[in-house]
């Protein structure tokens, strides 16, 4: 993807500030961070969200975001990560080639999650044979 | 577990809308939805977050969750998903069984990510030098 930023953190076109990088996937520090050691990993290839990863390159993509999400709480002492996709543009999506964002947490410190609702029986019964009807082998 | 809610649901012992099964993982509807269609995905057997899952299990526990995503995707019509892991009490996990949330989006729904900060080159190139220390094969 000729002007894909990630694609181009991957060639080192545009720098950044690695943190860990294997054949498959790479892992460097967000410079817009939510708090101190944010981190993003994303596959080398270029795709643009998880509904077109192909399956290896997912399950590589976890398996880094495991291992940097480690690192990343060793390092910066933290008490709790939030591991983070965010997939289509009105899911907050900015950059469209496909990332997971690893955010340490401490207490009080001020980030909140989506707020819970609440949802009657007869909705959920209807809502998820239409998700069952749904799932593609 | 014998006091894990999650244990109990892949047990039938705690009843669910569920909307995928297979021999590793289990799909079934957030009964406190953040959003139309909110539902959690979850290994079987029984481990706390991401820093305990095993490689096999988190490998498959991505293709599940992206399986599903794709299934609420197109039961809801909905034009953006987040997928969300919260590890720690201090990341907002409640149920210390690990769990994705997926999360499907719509414009102008009202939620709302992490804001995002600054930091300054200096601090970058001094943190990831600390988190690449702390990488673990």
């Amino acid at each position: 993807m000729n002007d894909c930023i990630f694609c181009k953190i991957v060639s080192g076109e545009i720098p950044s500030h690695k943190v860990y990088e294997d054949n498959w996937s790479l892992a460097f520090l967000d410079i817009a961070p939510s708090s101190y050691g944010h981190t993003l990993v994303i596959p080398k290839d270029h795709f643009e969200n998880i509904y077109t990863l192909p399956d290896e390159t997912l399950a590589r993509l976890a398996l880094t975001a495991k291992k940097v999400a480690l690192a990343v709480k060793n390092a910066t002492l933290c008490d709790g990560v939030n591991l983070i996709m965010n997939n289509e543009k009105n899911a907050g999506q900015i950059i469209f080639h496909a990332h997971i964002h690893i955010i340490p947490r401490k207490e009080n410190d001020g980030l909140k999650l989506f707020p819970h609702g609440s949802s009657a029986n007869e909705e959920l019964i209807i809502l998820s044979e239409k998700i069952k009807e749904q799932i593609k082998d």
